[in-house]
């Protein structure tokens, strides 16, 4: 396929323009020439050495990530910045980035998904940020308890979730946004959710959870956030290119 | 003590005023009439609903900590504002806060003491913030290792350090920030120091921490941000006032 | 009535949202818990210490005024605003706070009432702020001398009107923006009004009424907003609210 | 004498650059050509039609004022604006402003001289803006009453004060801001000034002199504001020019 | 015909609201009185002195330019800007300007209308700038050459065009920004045009148009700038006005 | 040398520091990393592909231009920066910019060493911006004439300088500002210079020097600014590096 319409097939499916205000991330085409074609991609969370050296070694022509190298510009192509654009100028691998059109997408996006995984019915659009949304929120046909959400999270994540507990132990309400999600806890409490997922907490988290009322479930921020990268690979196998995910993990 | 003058004195000791327009906490007297006398000050690094509730147990007159309240002002006084607010009012009970100035001084600062608590010699400002610091660097007499200076903060603060690292094994040359100091890594890299230290970590910390070869090791917000405050404490009971401590973690 | 549900319908009547991005007052519930109930609500123009313990006196839930105690946000609560707060946070007594608002209203504003006291007809929106407007317009059946429109004011709003009589000395069409409305002097010359009334003067306002030849009517700036609150407060008692309005004069 | 010359000498005596990223008002020469010569100077309080036309019939070649006609800078030449520069530019008269440089400046400015007209003494700098003051404070000899003070103000100045007549009856601190110095209200209570002398009220200094319990003297804009513009006007007499006095009274 | 009703009806025309939020240029009516009435115009590129003195030779009561003398405001009336305001005042000659709306118009503009002249077909906007553009772009009938083009551009604006000829050398697809429009040399690029002309270069332009591959005809700036305001001088002739038009190239 | 020392070296010597928050250009190391050596340095006025192709076929390390690639950051890297940027990277050249340092540096600079050219004594800065300072003054031992200055310009900078001769005919106080210095003609009236040097015009500095009574030389953008660049490299070369320079006009 050739690379501008690939670029182009993306930013139209997850709405790339709609976020350019919104996001300091440089969503779309972040490093590399529009000509060219496109065979394989290349899928990750994060755009990093490790990863952008794994696209090399299986000959990608795109690192498509969630997470790019540039957020809110660049001041000049030096240090860190410079050693690990250098490999993908070098090897010709271009990099597509979608950070908040893959967490508010409502169908694509990392919360959709972990929405979809759960089960949660009803699905609709939660968090908003701007004029647009970065969330979902669904209701589960049988309640949760905060042990079994807990659970089913580490099950469908391959993680370990940490849970501020301090809402009501039957969950029928959920609303997710992976990654750094805990600004909407407050908006949580607001409409009335029985749970929140999100990625990573923070310290004061805690307190606002507590003193809210509200469950928080801390899910990882890596680990939330392969469902939307992944769903993209599939997308790009069925326009009949060829896809390999890099797993990398955080910890975080 | 007046509670003016008690104010005035900590305002002059901890520099209050040199951070005014570098902090977005509003430091000194946040909340409370300045007249009146401070017989007992409650000690905690968090203000929030269970801290305060303790203060007035304890029959504080005074709420000092290291995180409170208003951030950037207050748009109105409602929701969770008004349900932490309204019992430091209703029992008079005035909240003193010292955030970055905090993080930054020299002796009585979170960074100072927990370089002092590691053997850290020939301790200079880190952490560039402004025209300010918010850390502070030194050099260990003997060499650790990562794996004995994970241990040592584990004994130190009574956490479960998390090492990313990335970095040389044997540690002379550290630097702490702490709290959320993870925005100083490329700094830590620059100043080719073998450890950086602070509290919680983020997702992209991971992947910087490695690309940059640095080791850092995350102790915890809430563990490497008591020693300020209680130091603090220590000053107040030298000027003949009651402390007590709240111990409150949040195992973030 | 639910303390919720009386919020919600006076900032659906007197459309709060529409000016939230214009003014520099916190309008809506300002001081309070959301949750409780309201029996009595206590009127007035002016939040602070004298009304306030008016309010407390006459057992009211609520005070509700034209102008509140946050402009702009606060910074900290100490000095004033904790010495006009606390009183509030003791009782339990909230503040709802109307001010652009009330004033734009075309039928419950300031302004409006105003135009129908003096008898003005075809009424139509004066003022443009930012998307909205700060005041009414309208035409009198029978024209008034400036004599004779100072008079009315008089004795329509116990007040001493003093004029700026520049302009023509039989008035028909009349601008009204109570309160401090002395920047559209030159809107009120541009729509060739015939007489702009509004609250208190400034000083350059002699000389642009003179040199744009107008008349300005300055009637008070208390005097011409206890119009807005008093309707609001008849729309209370139609709900079932009992009502209580401290008149306290500024002379200004 | 050189206009030029002229404009150098009373930038520098009135120290007009320090002021310069301070004050709205353009001060300086503000209107006008730097050639020619200066025999007569016309002074007033405010720049209006009234003024520049009597500035005209007495043959001034410069009009000095401490009310000018651009604040902010003048978006066009039309209108209000270009009816009142016309006549400036038709008949060569220059225009020479100086607002905040002759409210703070303390031996010329209008605080400096009603300081000395109410035998004030260890007068200073008072009323913070920015890096500079814009009034004075001092101590009486003999502690005035409220009344006697009050009466003295009418006397010096011909106009009618206004007394918020809330601090201690006896007043020997006195600090001074005229025109509009009403948001120093705050600063003359945390000073412990007996009593603040100000031009010109608003509505809300009411009850902030109220709660805070200070005595505010509202002696009128332009009564305040006629010693500056004629101290600087014997200056010129002292450099051998006519100088001619224009009062024109606004009673605001 | 009155003088506001003049300023009404090219305001209208030429759509100068639209551009208010756009154009540091003070378009429209931009320095003189609204009053008195309108029999001859002056035309002209720009407001200068030289322009200015030939209007008033020539006894117009307005003149009329694309380049006016306020752009984003004036700070004072002194020096350059009373040299060039003063004989304007003096002689009561109005100033009307329309800058970015003459550019800009798809009928009246300099570039439409220069497009008409090289017999561009199919012509639409081009240019964007915020909500408007500033251009226009059109289909040569018959492809010229570089050459051919160059030649035609000397003939029809009495100019000698430099051209910068990195593109293909038979055009058809034409763009045209007058003026300073090097800006857009890239926007050229990307939409394929086969040249882009404007007004003036810049020392970078001519990297840019290599390194991109396009066409670039730098005509002049004030060549291609004389058409719009000619063609609004055809149009107050149809009002019945008695018009001039001042011609002065700087040769730039 | 290492690359780091030249690096260093440079800033030290050009005050980049200085200039750090008045560019809009990244000055000093602009692209590349820190690591490696620096043997040969290529040196040309402006980084574009003819240059950056040039800089690589003759096998420099670093290529050292006046006006780089970065002006207020990168939004990302595509288009036509990534077309200048990918050869860079692929050759490991690194580039050093220097633009305002060069311009304003009293020995190295631009204007600086065309004074010396002139045979200018008494140099001084000229030219203020911010708080640096961007060109030279001086005054010629013998005066010129216009023609005179004009045919020494073009003998010494291989140019076609144009004159806007509108000031006096004998000329001994020159300022220069090279490139686009246009912005300083009035500075030059202001200072009472008799001629103004700089690159390239704009349309408006035809009126605003003949308005002014000011002679402004125009000795093109390009040819102007060869000076600084080349005496950088003679530097270089005294530190042992070998140096080439790229001749690559743009004639304007």
């Amino acid at each position: 396929m050739d690379r501008q319409e690939f670029v182009d097939r993306l930013d139209d499916r997850l709405r790339t323009d709609d976020y350019a205000d919104l996001d300091a991330s440089a969503n779309g085409l972040q490093v590399g020439r529009r000509s060219g074609t496109v065979d394989r991609v290349a899928i990750a969370v994060d755009a990093a050495e490790a990863t952008i050296e794994a696209a090399i070694d299986r000959d990608a022509d795109v690192l498509l990530v969630h997470h790019g190298l540039v957020w809110g510009g660049l001041d000049r192509l030096t240090g860190l910045d410079y050693d690990r654009i250098e490999p993908l100028v070098e090897n010709d691998v271009a990099l597509y980035v979608s950070h908040l059109p893959l967490d508010g997408h409502q169908e694509l996006g990392n919360a959709a998904i972990l929405a979809d995984r759960l089960g949660l019915a009803e699905q609709e659009p939660f968090g908003e940020y701007g004029t647009e949304y970065v969330g979902v929120r669904g209701t589960a046909s049988d309640a949760y308890t905060t042990a079994d959400l807990s659970a089913r999270l580490d099950a469908e994540l391959d993680t370990e979730t940490r849970v501020l507990g301090f809402g009501p132990d039957e969950i029928e309400d959920v609303g997710i946004i992976t990654g750094r999600g805990v600004d909407w806890i407050e908006a949580a409490a607001e409409t009335d959710l029985d749970a929140f997922i999100t990625g990573e907490g923070k310290h004061e988290s805690y307190h606002e959870a507590r003193d809210l009322g509200v469950n928080v479930f801390l899910a990882g921020h890596y680990a939330t956030e392969t469902l939307g990268v992944r769903a993209v690979g599939e997308l790009a196998e069925k326009w009949g290119l060829e896809t390999t995910f890099i797993e990398h993990p955080t910890g975080l």
